[in-house]
């Protein structure tokens, strides 16, 4: 009892440091802002990684922009140009800087690993330049003090941690190579971000599994237990270790009462924010869907900012900066407070209306900020939940590395407090009955409304977990557990998570879940949706069906018959695989052997016979084959050819003389027979029967994290089932809700900019060059791009 | 602050309520006790189903064990007969109950459901019978007070009543029919019992999915919370209602300081109880097999303990009691204390090895029998968690329903204190140096050493949430999860959890983990592994190769083949198909039909002649059959014959007569050709090619939940695998070290005295007793067994 109470007033002094951050309120005790100075200062030298983000956040923009602000007290509108200058500044520097670097960093991240733990391969999205421009973009735009949250960009950035580490140690070679294992790291490197992103080992598990798995094997649990444990572990450790606190606490631990945390007669107000938020949720997603959409269809808009790339971002910026401008609109909703302030002081163990307990409300710095003189705090309340809410909205829909999650919080949190407030004032001795007086907590309410919100736009259960692992109680566990209960059920009849509506708009490849209304799709069987047009080649082809199969079709696998009549299913084959067989047989070591005995054959006629009409011939083709060259620089044969030594220089002249024997050449290696010996046959590719019923399908390509499997029919390949059909069945005819047609991963290719773009090239055009030039490419750049069709 | 203070006393009355219950303290405030013996009264009349194992135990136990104990003051010999004979009574009829009701029931329950959930057909574990001997036999077995848990059975009873549900909701239709439909509701109802067992919803679900999945559908994962959430709900405002709480609070609430939970430095000593306990679950684990194989083995005790069936129980139950005796050895090692007065004494946050908190000491009851006035309290600590360590271990081989989480959770809250008070003694003053002293909290060890050890026990990292729940605390969340983690670590790498341990004794078909050091088995192929001597049955087959298939195999689907010579496999059929197929061409609508019509043949031939010698055949046909109605009354067709309606008898006499006819008709049918048209066929079997790696197969077969996968090559069926071949290949030639091989479920045949005795009839003798009388039966009552297999 003693400790408690001797503890209390050095925990009010870190709110209180807040408090002296502000600079408005420093005159008031100057001698203990010194001294917590000089400890910030020490902290700040030893800031790693795991805090950049969190720390830039509060340093960089709680001090500089509040200084900026505070330092200005004169002038309000120099205070205005201070307030709004810096937010814009950061998110335009930060959406120019991912743009150039790379645009894959935009967002959340936690809809492309999804797409990635099904097994999709998405390469871009696990490169060190979008670790680079991840972690920069999110700083600066955490920095701005825009309503962003960090849980994706965290998850994508321990996702890229994971995947640049496995490429490392594949370099020793081991199980690291193999593809599973990667996987499996992934899995793992998604429980670390949420987990260091809130010391919530636990949750961070929970979350990460609901958010990105369709089925979870439980032997990957324990990896990340173990990975999000110790990442918990580092970040609250480092608090420690800077003298921030004195031990491991929670993030915003909350000193409500334990002996009666709530009275059983509370739980219908609780289970109400429950209902409400999963309203509330599915609006948001559906406000943020709106407003992607909207920006999207108006063309004349669209036209504008996509030229002015950075123009949209510093619109939004501008218009949210404004409106929360303190001595503007700001003061009526609190527009002082940073998202963390905000919180800490949403789930606060005092009531704010008033009764009893007002001689210690100026105590707390921040709690002021919801207390305006002449607007009740019920007001307040609401303005800013209302705000807050679609300029959250709005505000992740800026092209910067960002997530939506803590704003969402923080919604719920004063969503919860809004309630509770008013239970409060509605009972102001408390409900219960039986002497003692407990009167009611609205920060209890509002750690259930925020568990209730964010549950309900991610569709997930684990936001419970995470509450009490943030706030270090789990007093209020039955409260949380029904409202977020609750908030899921209305949510998923409404709505898809956040995370699957970005997905359908970024359309990526995804499988909609089979939910409750789907009995009837019990019925359906794959021989009603699979495409029967199978693109396949035979045992005893030719190169030139090959080309044409590669020529015609986009699927990343080929299936391997017997012959065109039995049609009996041998196996199937990677494109990659074929390409490099054609490659192999019209290849650079081939073509050179053949020009090689052609040379030596040629240079006896040389001597012999002169022939000037080829010669004119020849350099025509020869300019031709330059023009190729300039046209695409990034093909590597010609160009190597062009700058490696003496001898290959002298073969390259002979080439360009040669071109129309090569063209002949080529059209005879075309016409021989295919040799599969060194190529790579799946010889278990995914069979199912045309009876399957679209359930167990479903439940197989979920399962099995399938992109496509063939249907036989005894032995016989009747059909193939892809991602695509299946998602066309369980969806019905009709196409999502809202969401505009456009090829697959067209978000992406929008960004023109982006060092990716010649990687968009088609097969096509390739091939169509091809058989102008008969020049096959080793390594299609484009492969990434069609396998992750 | 206030209400914390008036809080307080109103929870001490509480711990001072069981202190009274003892009758020996009953003296000090007799008007109190009357007051709570009608709080009490009035609660025993409401409670329900969901209470009954837990007040029973905690009521009939404490009460009238105590009483008896209690009452018997003067002389120590009656005392002691008081002491033992209540729990042997107790625990004897217990297992004297289920052995004769549904030995099923004995036992945990959990390596069932987790079999059950893999997909295997386990009947006769979900039926009403088994619910009731398990409801029963649990409820004796936990007030006998031995160490006994209660999870296992719980999750049991929850599956029990999911199943019954779904079987009831099934009459009306609907989606209850749907096969994995019940396995989702079984899914749920497992999180259900783990939560209301502990009124812990989030570690309900967590520690069933852990306990009974490899793969899990993040889909059941919502139905599970809100099943627990809802049992947990109940549970607790019982208590509530009840009186016992003023509102919903954990079930051992702990009151540790917040401020300050424990100090960084603290952290080696929190590693070391996980390193600790993951040795001590190991070991527990291999007791525990130990003891079950030892009575196994050793035949002349076998056999002694198999006729005497309940001695072994009573004997068990005699040496336990003996020795916790309180006048006995009992008072060196707590020994009056129950199991959960046990526990809510090791998580109290005071130190026992008294520095200046003594003088609250006395107030506190339970504490008291751990502190003995010639010895130290810590050879208290020590020989308590040696003692119940082999008397847990030796308690759970009991055939009696009951688990062993609760013992092994004690045990490890114990483990956990001996360090904690072992720390206090250490450092007096606490480990922090910054001027405030933090005195050591040695109940924070306790809840450490709990999760730690339960978690070691079971192989499971949710451990930790469930002390959070169960504690209502979650400030130690790093020291438990690390300690936990540190513990699974240690035992996974030595034994296999308990669960899985008693899933190898009972030889429930199972599949090994591929765990760290099998990454040989990576380049093991199906065909290594495959049986490629099928069974078959081609599609133009007569029926007497389907009665020699039957006759000669036990598989439970077999495969249908083109042809024997193609071998194209079309679709696999169960057993049961071909057995129905089999009694439709032999059974009794075709068989009277046939009589009918030939006894309309005969009437013509019978008037005419007449054949004294045929009729001594008959006869003699006649008592053939006769005696064998006798030797097998459960067999239908016959008995029904003799007790339905004069035309019957009429037709029956006909039958005995014709008996040598029928055997030439039947001969006949048999080489029909078989038609199957209305016969179920599996078109879609699983597949595997013979290239399909191990790893590969593993995950398919888990992920799918498999029993089978049939092997092909180009569409030819080359080979089957099955669980046997893989498990055997998973663990090398090499047989699970110390299982005795035994056949499939002996186990549960030993039990001969239950009702399913003559469920273990074997198809051959059906088959034997066929070909004399050339009978077939239409429900073939070996057919659950087969299943099981």
């Amino acid at each position: 009892k003693q400790q408690q109470q001797q503890q209390q007033p050095s925990s009010l002094t870190m709110y209180g440091r807040y408090t002296q951050d502000l600079g408005v309120y420093a005159k008031e005790e100057a001698a203990r802002l010194r001294e917590s100075g000089q400890r910030r200062s020490v902290a700040d030298r030893s800031r790693t990684l795991d805090l950049l983000e969190y720390e830039k956040g509060r340093c960089a923009k709680c001090r500089t922009q509040k200084w900026m602000y505070g330092g200005l007290d004169s002038n309000v509108f120099l205070q205005y140009l201070a307030w709004v200058t810096y937010p814009v500044v950061l998110i335009t520097f930060s959406a120019g800087f991912t743009q150039i670097l790379a645009p894959q960093a935009v967002g959340s991240g936690i809809p492309e690993m999804k797409t990635i733990l099904r097994g999709v391969v998405l390469k871009e999205y696990l490169t060190f330049k979008t670790f680079v421009a991840k972690v920069i973009g999110l700083t600066c735009a955490l920095g701005s003090g825009m309503p962003l949250g960090k849980e994706g960009p965290f998850v994508h950035i321990a996702s890229l941690c994971a995947a640049l580490l496995s490429k490392f140690m594949s370099l020793f070679g081991g199980i690291y190579e193999n593809e599973s294992r990667n996987i499996e790291m992934l899995a793992a490197a998604c429980a670390v971000g949420v987990g260091c992103c809130f010391a919530a080992p636990i949750g961070g598990v929970l979350f990460s599994i609901e958010v990105t798995s369709t089925f979870f094997a439980v032997r990957n649990y324990w990896r990340g237990f173990f990975a999000a444990t110790f990442s918990a572990f580092i970040f609250r450790v480092l608090a420690v270790w800077n003298r921030d606190e004195e031990t491991i606490t929670a993030l915003f631990k909350t000193r409500f009462r334990l002996d009666f945390p709530f009275d059983l007669q509370e739980l219908p107000a609780f289970a109400v924010i429950g209902i409400a938020s999963g309203f509330g949720g599915a609006l948001f997603v559906y406000l943020n869907r709106l407003i992607v959409q909207f920006i999207r269809k108006q063309k004349a808009i669209n036209k504008f900012l996509m030229k002015k790339r950075l123009l949209y971002p510093a619109l939004v910026t501008l218009l949210v900066s404004t409106l929360t401008f303190p001595p503007g609109f700001g003061q009526f909703m609190a527009g002082k407070l940073t998202q963390k302030e905000s919180l800490v002081t949403l789930l606060d163990n005092r009531t704010w209306a008033k009764q009893g307990i007002a001689e210690e409300f100026d105590y707390i710095g921040h709690s002021q900020a919801w207390k305006h003189p002449q607007v009740n705090v019920f007001v307040t309340l609401v303005l800013f939940i209302v705000m807050k809410f679609w300029m959250s909205a709005l505000a992740t829909t800026i092209p910067v590395p960002c997530g939506a999650f803590m704003p969402v919080f923080v919604i719920g949190a004063a969503f919860g407090r809004l309630v509770g407030e008013s239970m409060a004032a509605w009972f102001p001795d408390g409900i219960h009955t039986d002497g003692t007086i407990y009167p009611i907590v609205p920060g209890g309410y509002a750690v259930v409304g925020a568990a209730a919100l964010s549950g309900a736009v991610t569709h997930t259960v684990s936001t419970a977990v995470i509450v009490f692992e943030l706030t270090g109680q789990i007093s209020h566990i039955l409260p949380v557990m029904i409202a977020v209960i609750l908030a899921n059920a209305v949510a998923q009849s409404l709505q898809p998570s956040l995370y699957d509506s970005i997905i359908r708009i970024k359309k990526l490849p995804y499988l909609p879940e089979l939910g409750w209304g789907h009995h009837e799709k019990y019925n359906i069987r794959v021989e009603d949706i699979m495409v029967r047009d199978v693109r396949y080649i035979t045992l005893n082809c030719c190169y030139r069906d090959l080309h044409n199969v590669l020529l015609t079709g986009h699927l990343k696998t080929l299936a391997l018959v017997e012959t065109a009549e039995s049609m009996i299913l041998l196996g199937s084959i990677e494109r990659a695989q074929l390409q490099s067989l054609l490659s192999q047989q019209l290849g650079r070591p081939r073509r050179l052997e053949y020009i090689r005995e052609r040379a030596a054959a040629e240079k006896k006629l040389m001597s012999v016979v002169s022939n000037p009409g080829s010669e004119d011939e020849s350099q025509r083709i020869s300019q031709e084959v330059r023009f190729q060259v300039r046209a695409r620089h990034s093909c590597n044969i010609w160009t190597h050819g062009n700058t490696s030594g003496f001898a290959e220089s002298c073969l390259l002249t002979l080439i360009m003389c040669k071109c129309k024997f090569i063209a002949e050449w080529e059209e005879k290696q075309l016409d021989e027979q295919v040799n599969f010996n060194n190529c790579k046959i799946d010889p278990a590719p995914f069979q199912l029967v045309e009876r399957t019923s679209l359930h167990k399908t479903h439940t197989i390509f979920s399962l099995l994290g399938l992109d496509h499997a063939y249907v036989t029919s005894i032995g016989r390949l009747i059909g193939v089932v892809s991602l695509k059909e299946l998602r066309k069945a369980i969806e019905g005819s009709v196409t999502v809700k809202g969401v505009k047609v456009r090829p697959p991963l067209a978000s992406f290719r929008d960004s023109g900019t982006s060092s990716s773009e010649n990687e968009t090239t088609e097969l096509h055009k390739l091939w169509d060059r091809h058989k102008s030039m008969s020049l096959p490419r080793e390594h299609t750049p484009s492969e990434s791009d069609e396998k992750s069709q």
